[in-house]
Order: C-alpha cells, then structure tokens, then sequence
C-alpha cells in the first residue's frame, strides 16, 4: 500500500455471513410475510416492532445453542458504558416489551411480530447471521386454549401461504410429561435443582437431535456419551440403560392416534404428579383442536418433538414439512421443521419477579420459503418494465411522455437511461430486465405519428423456433399509431 | 443490591434513543410504505435488500453531519479484526452493492430499499437512533433525464400516499451552479482543492440552513461566523462581502417562473464553464419535466436548495410540505422537507476507481407519515377483533368453534384467553382492544340454541348519549340463533 498514491480503495463486499436480496428474492418474501401477518391479524394478534438494538441485560442468554463459550450475539459498549447489542431473536424484545408496558397493554396481550434477527455465529454454507423470524405470541394467558389456538394459527397460515394439507403436520407434545418421566426414571433429583436443569438440558438437546443422530446416537447422548464419525466424543447425560430405556420410551409413545398415544404417555407417568398433568393437558388441546376442525391430519400429538431451547415451561409444538425434497447430495430427504414454538412462563419473571404465563411460535421464514420454492409454489411477477428505447438523444422528453402515459395506465415502464448510441445494447438490456415489451420510435416513425411495439418474449420463442422465413416476417412487431401505445401494449400483456 | 438475594433483575427498558412501535403506528407505517413501493416499482425500480451490517471500510464517512468528532455509527470490532456496523443510510449499501455486482446487474441499475437505519448520536425529543428510510436510485446513467424522472416520481408518490396536489413542491437545484457562483465569486482556488472542499462544505452547510436562520444568519456563516442567542461562535467560510452578496445573490435567485430563475442564473455564472453547464442541465430538467405534464405547481426550480450532504455533484432536489402545522408551542408553521436527494458520480468510485453517474432520492419516512397524521390523511382500520366472551371455562371448545367460524368468514375474532373468572375484566380487555363486538353464550343460552351478540361501538353510544330507559332497553345486544352468529355480526360491522 503505497501512500503516495492515497488511500487504498475499500472492498465492495458483503460482510462475511451476510447476504444481499435483490428483486423477486425480496417481493416473495415480502408477499409470504403479508400473508401470514394477514392470518395472525384474524387471529386478533396485533402488530409490534420494537428496534434492533436491545440493552445486553434486557437480551439474557437465551440462546438455543448454549453450549458454545461465544454468547451469539453482536455487542458494543455504549460512551455511558451500557452495552448495546442487536436483537437474536424475536421473544426476548417481547419479554422486555410485556414487562415495561405491563400497566398498558390489554391483558392478555396478543402480538405478532417479523423481522431479522441476528446472530454472531461462525458463517457457513447457507448459514446466515442475519435472518428472519415472523412470530406470533400470546401473553398472560395460562390456558392450554392459548397453545391450542396457536397450533390452529400455525396450520392455517401454511395452508395460506400455499403449503397443502397433507404436506405440514404440527407437532405437540408437553416439556411436563418429559419432566414427568424423568421424574419416574429417577433422573430428576428435587434436592440439586440446578443439576437437574443442567442433565435435562443435556436430555433435551439428544432428543431434538433424533432426526440427525436416530435411536442409537440419542441413546449414547443421554447415556455415556457418543463417539461421532471423526472420533470426537461428547459427553453424554450419565442416564443408566434403564432410565433411557424409560426416556426412549417416551420418545417413541406416539400411536396410531392421539387416544393411543395418551394412553402410553399416561401409563409412562403415572406416580409423576407433573407428568400427569401435562398429559392432561395435551388431551384439552387435542379435544379443542378436534372441535375447531383440526384434526391428527393436521395438528398431532408426537412425544418425539421437544424443541431445543431451555425456556419452554409446558406444550410445545412444531410444523413439519412432509414432503421429500433432494439434499444437496441428490438424496431424498423430508423437509422438515420450518416452524416452532411453545410455552415460557418464566421470560418476563426475569423482569419483574411475577411470572407471566405465555406461549408463542416462530416461523423460520427463509426455510418455509425455500419450501413454497421447491413445491414450485411461488407464482411471483418476474417480468420487468416496458423499455421505451432512444433511438434520438434530442427526443428524450417524447420518449418520458410515452413512460408517463403506461404508468399513468398502470402498466410498468421506462425510459432506457443509458447511454443510447449502441441500440443492440438497448434491447440486451431489456433481455436483462426480463422486459416483455420495447418501445421503438426513430425520427420516421416520429414524423409518420406511429411507433413500434415489440413483444420481447414472442420474439425471443421465434429466435428460439421459427423458421428464417417465419423470423423474417417479424411477426412480434407491430407498427400502431402513437395514439394506440398504451391499447397495443395492454393487448401484448393479456390485460386487453 | 444484596448479592445474597440472587443476581439483580434486568432492567425493562427501550435502549436510550429507540423507541418501540405498537399496532395502527406498525400497520399505517406499513401501508405507506407498500404505496410507495409501487409507485417505484411501476417506474421500473427493482427491490434490494442489503443486510442490516456493512464493514466500516465499506461504509465510510459520508453522514451529513460532518462537524461532529464522532462518527456517528455503532460499530463493534469482530474476532477476525474487522469492523463492522449498522449501515447509517441506504446509499452507501447501494455503492458497495453497485460495485460488488457491477458484472451482473442491468446498467443502469434501477433500485429501490426501504428499511431502518441507525445512527448514534445524542438522543433528544423526537430524535430517535434508528428510522426508516425509503430510497430509489438510478446508478450507471448520467443522463439528467434519470433525475428528472426522479423528481416526478417522488410527485407521484406524495399523491399516492396521500398528499393532494398543492401541499407539497419538488423543488430543484444544481450543485454545478452553486461551483459556477462561487468560481465567479473567486471563491473557488483551484490550486488547493482541499480547501476549497472545506469552504465549500461551510458554505453547503450555511445555506441548508437558511429556514433556521434566515438571510442575515447564512450571510454571518459564509462570512465572518455567526453568534448564536447563547453567546456562542460559530467559525465561518471567510468570504468577503462581495463573495457574500454573490452566493446570497444565487440563493435568492428564484424568479416567479422557471425561465425567469434560469435568466437570472445565467447572468450569475457567466465566465463559468462549470457554472453554465449546472444551468443547461436544469434547463433540460425542467423541460423533459413539462413534457412529461409536471408543471411549476408540482416541481420548480429553486436555487435555495442546496442539501447538506457533501457528495452530491449535480443536481439535487428536494420535496417539501407548503401546509401549515403547529408547531409544539403552537405557532404556525410550514411542515417542510420529507425527501431529498440528488446526483452523487463519486460514490461507486471509491470502491472501483471508475467514475459511476447515479442519483437518488430518500423519504424520510417518519416525517412523511407524521405529515399524513396532521391532515387526518390516514385512514387506518383501528379496529380490534371480536371478542367471544368466556361464561364457562370448560365449553371453551364451544367458543373457540365460534371464533374459527368468524375467522373462516374473513372476520377477526378470537377468544378471551385470560382469567374467565370476573366478567367485567372480559368486558374491559374487548374495550382496551377497542373491539367492535362482544359474543356471550352462558348455559342458558347454550340450552336454547342461542348466542348473545353485543354491539360495543353502538353500546359505547348510547351509554354516553341515551336516557336511563333507553339503556335499560339494551338495544346494543341481540340475542340470535347459534346458526345465525356470523351473519349477525356480519350486519354489525356492516359487510351484511
């Protein structure tokens, strides 16, 4: 860097982690998310956007992934030495939220939120540390018809979103009756509370991690530990084989149906006080959902989901995508999990000493995107603006009339800005564009009172098909009258 | 704090400086913005979405208040030792994104974003630490047709969003005339062009000032320095009398029509190249304008415009609001700017070395949404949902088969999911919702086959309004056929 020769440029890139969103990567998401914010608001769920930025005290340490040494948040200390950092989530502003305006909020208070959040995490393929969440929560109800109707909400805005029924199911189970069996199998011990947060956190995360490690990988995660395929070695939860065989078994209790699999989950529990009411309170949601419609197509009770985050104080739930897409290795592979959610008593205690019951979902919107993407579900308007081209730089104010006069019509347009010398330039620009139609006057067609109107994808299916005759004749262009611009450009993109 | 009663509770507290937006302030904000985009969207302009973080070398040092030691962003130092920050505008992403994709986007890139940014500075009443933006930019044309065209789309979205013809004006400048003057003033000393930058950048800042100080204030800033009520100095450019009266000459050189200003500005920078060409060029602006049917009444030329920010090379405009607010100690005053922009050719260059024309505009979202509040130009459904009342906590199957109903008919509903136990606080949580209906169902009702519906709004009226009797009469609550619900609060919310 020689400094004679003055400051060395900065480098145009995006930081690393971070990605930019250009044209139908921004619509789409912006339509999916006015559809579902559509859903919730029929719910009654009223809108909230607090700011990016939070004080670090207010944020806590929540996050899902609480084994790393690094707390996953980006932070800056404040000149009044407060530290700052930007928002990991959704649910923590929330809490803040819920307790600074407990005085003035309806109780119970309904909010629906989307925007990013971020995270300080190592950047990977397809890993971001900026992303999106669109959540919906409900505060200050303890009624298990709070979690319920959440499920319902859930269903009802995949179904919106373009997601069939058939193709989701949600997924409900109850922290309760896990907390129930291990209280059977001897694992919890009431005298070391913290050591029991401590194996049950280890618990939770082996059981979320079925889909990766299956039956075998769990049971070591909970037992003695596993040995991975590189030789690392994690240490497991010191559960001896017959209480993961009681942990397993609640695991794998779901029936064929509901009724069978409160049954078993009945059975696991019994002599656990706490067991047995979240059993009882998986059955209101079944029995609530059955009555608004929604039935094991749709919302199921599956003791195999239960969530990773340490909070969750009662049901939980999580929508899974049925059907098969192609891994990046060419193997088939369920989606998967593209949203999630359930019951923290204790977020807003943390604030105010008084616990505030509340339940909420979170829907990953950029997986549930690559979903309606690969079910070929978004139908988004990819094409580009009419092009008015110049062929006369000295009649660039006809040319803005001929723009002014489609837009005033409602019809997408522009002039080409460019520099106008090499008009091959001008249409390649229009291909770029994806522009479905150009507008042509040079100074003939100007003095005769006409212009000419060129379908651009007409002509790009004759470049591709025709024979030289057929391309010869031009068929996708047509000379009209200046007058019948807009009539002739409306014909083109069937709004006729 | 008693370390021994456990850690101290978080505080529940907006950071300093943010602010958090609650329901109709979230959704009207919304539905401007969504106007507006399809305004920019019908001109041709394509969405971008950058991320929230850029590198600090990415960003660099163009916020438009220059004077301040600080920087004026939140940054933080990663673990790889770059820095990152919140980006402060929309334009520096632009640049950075203009030239990271310069092989692949259209040229000219037509862009628009609209998002928060963040600047840290003091906060102060009304100043707040993170708003909205709301940008279009056409980079890679230098064709004064692109801010022509500029100016009449930020007329069109005025109008869009709610601001009739007449209460707003798009006012226009050069920066390129303002060089001619202060070359024809001798000002200008092309041997040092550092200097001359610095002075030029005092005497930008002193006439964007001119609505706070009037003329005497800007002629004490561009000459000696200007001492305010406090006693406080503030240095000047320095310039003579005589360089004074020239810049004041061209700050008032607005005539009563576009050709008059023109005359005038061109006696004013006559024996300037530079000067003339700034002039020509609003000359073109003003024509390819009035072809395009946007006349003196919507966009003018006015050369006390100026805009702060330091990088604008050529054209700059600006859009203000003509009707009169009071202000917060109740005098009259005009609501002023909401939009501004202008041509910056050097910004891409930074990153590339290669010079890139563009020009842009940015909404200051708040201000604009703020003015729509003072017309009564907002027309938000404020409206809460319907609320099914709980009588019997354990039919709340029942109820919540009465919302689904209602949402299924597109109506917003929802039950009460807090304590059922004090009917009253059921009745207060419909009006803090400000919910138009109320459906009740106790036993006896449900015997019956019937629902009770109460009309809140109606209610509400006659409470405040009627006699005794004719509350008694209770006009406000029907009783209806279960079968009948929807259609009856169909009736009542007037989509019958």
């Amino acid at each position: 860097m020689a400094k004679d020769k003055g400051p060395r440029r900065p480098r145009a890139e995006t930081p690393k982690g971070f990605r930019d969103y250009f044209g139908a990567e921004v619509s789409e998401r912006k339509a999916m998310l006015d559809t579902i914010a559509e859903v919730y608001h029929r719910y009654g769920f009223d809108p909230l956007e607090t700011s990016a930025v939070e004080t670090v005290e207010a944020l806590g340490k929540f996050l899902p992934d609480v084994d790393r040494p690094n707390e996953g948040v980006f932070a800056w200390q404040e000149e009044d030495q407060d530290w700052l950092a930007l928002r990991y989530d959704l649910t923590a502003p929330l809490a803040r939220v819920a307790a600074q305006y407990r005085n003035d909020l309806p109780a119970p208070y309904r909010r629906f939120a989307m925007g990013p959040v971020w995270r300080n995490e190592k950047p990977g393929p397809g890993r971001f540390r900026q992303f999106y969440q669109c959540d919906a929560d409900t505060v200050g109800s303890g009624s298990v018809a709070a979690d319920a109707e959440i499920c319902a909400m859930l269903a009802d805005a995949l179904e919106a979103v373009g997601i069939p029924r058939g193709d989701y199911v949600v997924k409900v189970n109850n922290r309760k009756v896990l907390n129930g069996v291990m209280e059977v199998a001897g694992v919890l011990d009431p005298a070391d509370p913290e050591k029991f947060a401590h194996e049950r956190g280890i618990v939770l995360r082996a059981i979320d991690k079925f889909d990766k490690f299956g039956d075998a990988g769990v049971r070591a995660l909970i037992g003695a530990g596993r040995m991975d395929e590189s030789g690392d070695f994690t240490k497991g939860a010191g559960l001896s084989d017959e209480q993961a065989d009681t942990v397993m078994g609640f695991m794998n209790a779901r029936a064929a149906n509901n009724e069978g699999t409160i049954l078993k989950l009945m059975t696991l529990v019994s002599g656990s006080a706490v067991g047995q009411e979240g059993v009882h309170e998986l059955q209101s949601i079944a029995d609530l959902l059955a009555a608004q419609g929604y039935g094991p197509d749709r919302i199921v009770i599956d003791p195999s989901v239960v969530r990773g985050l340490g909070y969750y104080t009662g049901p939980v739930y999580e929508a899974e995508l049925t059907f098969e897409i192609l891994d990046e290795k060419g193997r088939k592979r369920q989606f998967g999990s593209v949203a999630g959610g359930g019951r923290y008593d204790d977020l807003v205690k943390r604030f105010t000493g008084q616990s505030v019951p509340a339940t909420g979902v979170s829907i990953g919107v950029d997986r549930l995107l690559a979903a309606l993407r690969a079910k070929g579900r978004i139908a988004a308007d990819t094409r580009g603006p009419v092009v008015v081209t110049v062929m006369d730089r000295d009649r660039m104010a006809d040319y803005q009339a001929m723009a002014t006069e489609l837009r005033r019509a409602g019809i997408r347009a522009e002039v080409y800005l460019g520099n106008p010398k090499n008009f091959g330039n001008q249409l390649k620009y229009a291909d770029k564009r994806n522009s479905p139609v150009a507008i042509i006057q040079g100074g003939d067609e100007a003095a005769r009172g006409v212009v000419q109107v060129k379908d651009l994808f007409l002509g790009a299916r004759i470049a591709a098909e025709a024979s030289h005759e057929e391309w010869k004749a031009q068929p996708a262009q047509t000379e009209v009258a200046r007058d019948a611009l807009v009539t002739e450009v409306r014909r083109i993109l069937g709004q006729g």
